[in-house]
């Protein structure tokens, strides 16, 4: 580049986010230089507090500052209820549909035995002891509807077998405001062996 | 946000970078989180370095970690022809296209009265003091090929009426209405190798 190395280290460093490549970086590195060092200094900071300062929470795996996260530590939200995501990503979705007002746990991923993670790695005997201990009574395995999500999802029934526990997984259906026409197959085959009265 | 002050806090920061938005931001903050700490630490160093140490070149106005930078303390390139970019990402485009061995002057920008932005706020006059003081015998007016651009151009060139300056500009080749840094490097040079007198 023909740049100072200041200037070209900035434009590396940004390639560590998703989705941006050489261009882009270049283009974001300018800007703030331009016109946003403000913006690139609060960044500076807010990166320092949060690759240093979050961990997880102990009780749901969730992003923490502290030792137990807000959403376990609200005592409004239903303890009988434990809803196992793939990642706080998910758990975020679900928080801003609002409906959900149980607990969480979060998996922060899926088994995946060809990469080497088992239970252990995704906290899933922290889980079983939470939901053996906490008198949980419904546990909605709402990990994504891919092979692995639903592999890791039988995986943990099946280890539940036996424990007085609901075990439920979300509907599948076709999205709403979705168009018929764009739906695949295999959601359409679900929504139809999933079909209700009208009535309700 | 379901999450901890930090992670609200580095979400709020990545919007600061430009094209992202809330959701981006969030994919960001979590990917950073999950699998990129090194990379997050790496880029607060980088912020923090780029925003307090880059400074603008003496003698070009580009971005600097000294008081003239590497591309103006290059002996190698011909001092005698002088380019006019409006951006630091434009001169990088010339760079990276390889055909341009002179020096350079970045205005940051181009005139806009309406807004404020005269001769003075981009260093036009500057520009001239080098022209004339340097015995600059071309300069090519490589500002962006759009009403301002153009406008800034034959502002300068209007200045440098009756020295003995061969004023040019890029040949056309570059896409009307485009930004000179998205053109790719064989246009560049194309452009570079047709460019003409400002005949006006
Ligand atoms: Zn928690
Ligand atoms: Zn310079």
């Amino acid at each position: 580049m023909a740049f100072s190395p200041l200037v070209d280290e900035l434009v590396e460093s940004l390639r560590c986010l998703p989705g941006v490549g050489q261009k882009t970086a270049q283009r974001m590195a300018f800007h703030l230089l331009e016109r946003g060092r403000g913006g690139g200094e609060r960044l500076a900071t807010a990166l320092q507090g949060a690759m240093s300062g979050v961990r997880r929470c102990n009780s749901c795996q969730n992003f923490a500052d502290t030792e137990i996260c807000n959403l376990c530590a609200d005592e409004k939200r239903r303890t009988g209820t434990l809803c196992v995501v793939e990642s706080p990503s998910d758990l975020l979705a679900i928080e801003q549909a609002g409906y959900y007002d149980g607990s969480y746990f979060v998996l922060m991923g899926h088994l995946s035995p060809i990469d080497g993670i088992g239970p252990q790695e995704i906290g899933i005997e922290q889980l079983l002891k939470r939901v053996r201990g906490e008198g949980v009574t419904e546990l909605i395995l709402a990990t994504n509807p891919t092979v692995e999500g639903e592999a890791t999802a039988h995986y943990i029934a099946d280890r539940l077998e036996g424990q007085n526990v609901l075990i439920t997984r979300l509907a599948h259906g076709i999205p709403v405001g979705g168009e018929l026409g764009y739906v695949d197959g295999f959601t359409l085959s679900h929504a139809f062996r999933g079909r209700k009265p009208l009535a309700d």
